[in-house]
């Protein structure tokens, strides 16, 4: 969004907006989530088509939702604050989806794209062709090949002569194999006039966004077509062409990885979110899974079997084997998190290990420090959530509880086995376990009788 | 198995008798295991004959035995324990095979079936139209890539003509494409007499059960072949085979799950067993492992890296990442099972939160309690297995040993680090653990003399 | 190596030495670490190299490295002690490489063979064709799919004629398919006098090892091709052709240990290290990681989501699903490691159970003991590391912490909870823990004062 750029800097280029059709029910999903909704590379489906209008630099972006409005606008609100949402209270085709977001576009002047909250991969060039293209109307196609039952784009000398649907095509149309994505584009002004004008005298009684193609043309306007790759235009209308969809986003965002200098031994077991961000010469083991808004500087190592969210991994630092981090946690370099260990919105200074077994949740955790195996930050106390510090170069024995709020001094140390209630002053040692009694014999009498009374069961 | 079924309704359908050869040794596998308890889809390789057997709800079931027939017969036992295994002590052939089986026939009319314990695949449909078809021996066949070596189904006007093997075929019926799956099906009486007179004078010294259909044309009785696609007759022999079929196993039953509205990130990375259930909108994350028995309801989530067997995930709840549920974990509505946590043979009610590093087994958690991280049900004392129970909304603070048998009353809480060796009464605290010392400056003084004492030592 | 062979043992086969070219900075890796030290099969790329030439037995082996030429050296001297390094400090071609060898070879008569570290595929059979072969100048020639830019073999009745580089190449030479692997053998004094006299007179100005041949051929000795199959001359220029060397070597190592007899569930999901070794019918589940030195015997169990590396697991043993062993875990016969459990440098005799959220490290423990969940050996102290010694057939509690150095004597048992910081004799029991308090009515009262006080807050 532009909105903090000076409008004189917006005025040197084609001024955009752009409207997300995300209303459809996705009936062959079989599923009561909203079909825009459901996951690809660990966003919403329409995630992907608010991102690539986002990277348009648009003045606005108005997502028309209509089943499951309520989650759409509520994912909307998280994906970009800056979208508009309106609702299409019945599904009256497509024209009439994008009369609904016209009126969010009042006062605005330049150039609308419609796009679909189902068709995730429509590249920035192909956008850019659009923006730029100086055709009143410019649809998006695509050389089918199996160009099936798509609508079919009829060109001439004069650029897009109309759009004729499979049903309606003759032999000679249907041979052709240029198709209709869906995707349009045009002048603002142009656009409100011919959406108002569009009938729904067809047999399903719908308004079709396509038919402004042969009104502008009636108008003497022109119209012309940009072709993309068919894969740009992939949409998604069962739970097999996501999980496919899902696939081709992997082995795409796996092969940037890969040029970007990144060492993976097994990409193809590696999960990617759309925002995952990972440095050159950092090293990813197999099985390792990325959901979003995961950062990782180069040279840090995710061994095998990690399970990353909302975090961040420094230069040098070192994750796993089955390591979980989870939103907020934040690694300085040369961190080790190792097997079994938990960390959720925590801040790990420079240096800091936490080798084994361990829930840091709610910390801050100075330079140097060491974790001994099995600590917890007791972070709940059945009411509320509390916050666990401490300091630098602190050593934290093995089977620490340190029950929150509680804070921990620097180069302090706690005995293994104690639960930490009360705050420990710098270079302080806390202990809170019970001295150890030894009983001679009693385990070979203890387990002798236990053996007795198993035999008198039987 | 139609035991319980009044005999007026077995009437009025097929009765059908079904004899799995099960006695080959499978040397190509390069196993001590017999080849048919190999694992397919998390059961023994014979289980999914005797599973579409059972779906034809037979009067008997007879598995024959030979090598290993011990493993054998225990694990028919165990997967239908109305299924009568016989022994067949020497190789000498399929119809040698069957011919040990026929004594446990003994007072059944109606159709038998031959399948194989080494042909998993076979459809439902397929089964139907053999035990359907009104000729007196029907064949079992398919057109096949690459007929190689098969036995040749030749067919005439009259039906299935004979069947001639590879070696003894001509040009002209080598390039038949039609070929012998080994499945069979006739009417029990015609069977007993043709399988008495099948002779052994081949090369091989072997009683072919493939004989039987020239015998029966020979006595002027009808012959036919049904046909099914050829991956349904997919055998296995090398361990290569059967990883191949695990991966088409896999692949259809994923492909299941997906219609019926399982939400599945990366299917190709979730293992299935062949009786595995998941409702629609349930969310399965990338690396999901799935043992024999396990039930997930409507909109629960298990997420990746989960290993689950023999358990029951209900409605709205969410398992993982890195959780493992065994035989006996029983997941009520909305609870939570987090990371690094094993649950077996218990009963979490509705509600119940145990979010990190947990162990519990042999244990009934009552609705909204919430189990701190670290806990574990000390369940074996050396010789004996004991049960803890815990009551509705309990909090059990972190690193809590509840050493078995003990039981913690409603609204009771543990403190953290403490050790229940006695029962806490409802709405009562427990604390097991030292009071906290804290000694200013000893960590200093302690961490130098080890420093000293390291350099001393070189 | 043969070093510690009776020469006269050498006598009696080619003496040969082996030079691997690895100085290349593999620019299109995008990486800082050398080319050659890129991990495929959990070794470096060279080591492949290195193991292929060490199977020859030769009487030496020289490593010319170049870009990273300290990195290298110190992978060598890991990989193979007896390698010999040399440095190549500008980067003039292949000739130049081999002549920078030279003097390491010097004394050595018989058979020079010229391999490339950033090839690791080439199969033993091919070595042992180019080692015994009787022309004075064998180069390793392949049939390419799509010869493309490859350098052309130009054979004719006496063998080898020449090699031409793909733009010297005319359409004829062009249409050749027979490619030029450069992998070259000769006799080690013919080697010395022609690289002696290559030339540089060319576009790029470096000194082409391929040159020998013409200089052979011109001072009338003998040239011939020994031919492979491409995929064995697969060198490595990118990470994406990494990725796929790593996919092409999982594939093979898989399918060795498939026909070995090794039961895996989905083989796809496993991956193995060059060194990887697994007995007949041991099972492995999916999702598999085996990091370089592991060893598994005959008919152990290896559950799914498992991370090995340099470890031993014997006959009988199962370990996870989830279970990590690291460098120095050995397992004796009848093992169980279950989930969430680290072994470190930790010898585990016959039947010892450690069945859950465990960290074993630097221990010693006897047969048949039994360890209970979340317990710790606590082997550093913030500054060194020390053992734990844990007898036989011991009783260790849940969450016990033994504080090392320290020693639990056999039939000894630990109560659950306990700090153990002194040693406990054969048949002792080790209390260290707090007894437990009750107090009637007091969670109740707390949780509600909790609840008041979040009220309060808002």
């Amino acid at each position: 969004m532009t909105d903090e750029q000076p409008d004189h800097g917006a005025d040197q280029q084609e001024r955009v907006a752009v409207i997300v059709l995300a209303a459809g029910q996705g009936t062959r999903m079989n599923s009561d989530l909203p079909k825009v909704l459901h996951p690809l590379g660990g966003v919403p489906l329409v995630g992907h088509a608010l991102a690539a209008a986002g990277r348009l630099e648009p003045q606005r972006i108005v997502v028309v939702a209509g089943h499951g409005a309520e989650a759409v606008r509520a994912a909307v609100a998280k994906l970009d604050p800056d979208a508009q949402v309106v609702l299409q209270d019945q599904q009256l085709g497509t024209g009439h989806a994008v009369a609904q977001a016209l009126p969010a576009l009042d006062g605005f002047s330049g150039k609308v794209i419609v796009l679909y909250g189902d068709t995730p991969f429509i590249g920035d060039d192909t956008l850019a062709a659009l923006t730029s293209h100086p055709a009143d109307v410019v649809v998006l196609g695509f050389e089918a090949a199996d160009p099936g039952r798509y609508g079919r784009l009829v060109t001439g000398p004069r650029g897009l002569e109309r759009i004729v649907e499979w049903k309606d095509a003759d032999a000679a149309t249907r041979a052709i194999r240029l198709c209709n994505s869906g995707v349009i584009a045009a002048d603002a002004g142009l656009l409100r006039d011919l959406v108002g004008r569009l009938g729904n005298d067809n047999a399903a009684g719908e308004y079709y966004l396509t038919d402004v193609v042969g009104l502008a043309r009636d108008a003497g306007r022109s119209a012309a077509v940009v072709t993309c790759d068919e894969s740009e235009t992939l949409g998604i209308n069962t739970r097999a062409e996501l999980a496919a969809a899902e696939s081709a986003f992997q082995t795409r965002a796996r092969a940037l990885l890969l040029d970007d200098g990144v060492t993976m031994t097994a990409p193809d077991t590696v999960f990617l979110a759309l925002d995952t961000v990972v440095g050159r010469d950092a090293v990813i083991g197999p099985n390792v899974v990325f959901g979003p808004g995961v950062t990782v500087e180069s040279g840090a190592r995710i061994e095998a079997f990690c399970h990353l969210e909302g975090c961040h991994i420094s230069q040098g630092a070192s994750v796993g084997p089955f390591a979980r981090l989870r939103p907020g946690a934040e690694l300085g370099g040369d961190v080790h998190v190792g097997n079994f260990v938990e960390i959720k919105n925590s801040v790990l200074d420079e240096g800091v290990k936490v080798g084994h077994l361990t829930y840091l949740g709610d910390a801050d955790v100075g330079e140097g420090t060491n974790i001994g195996a099995g600590t917890v930050t007791c972070n709940y106390d059945g009411v509320m959530k509390h916050r666990t510090r401490i300091g630098a170069r602190v050593f934290i024995g093995s089977d620490t509880m340190l029950v929150a709020p509680v804070s921990v001094g620097d180069e302090a140390m706690t005995a293994s086995g104690s639960v930490i209630t009360e705050d420990v002053a710098d270079g302080g040692l806390a202990i809170g376990r019970a001295r150890q009694v030894t009983k001679p014999g009693l385990a070979r009498r203890m387990m002798a009788a236990l053996r007795q009374k198993k035999k008198e069961r039987g």
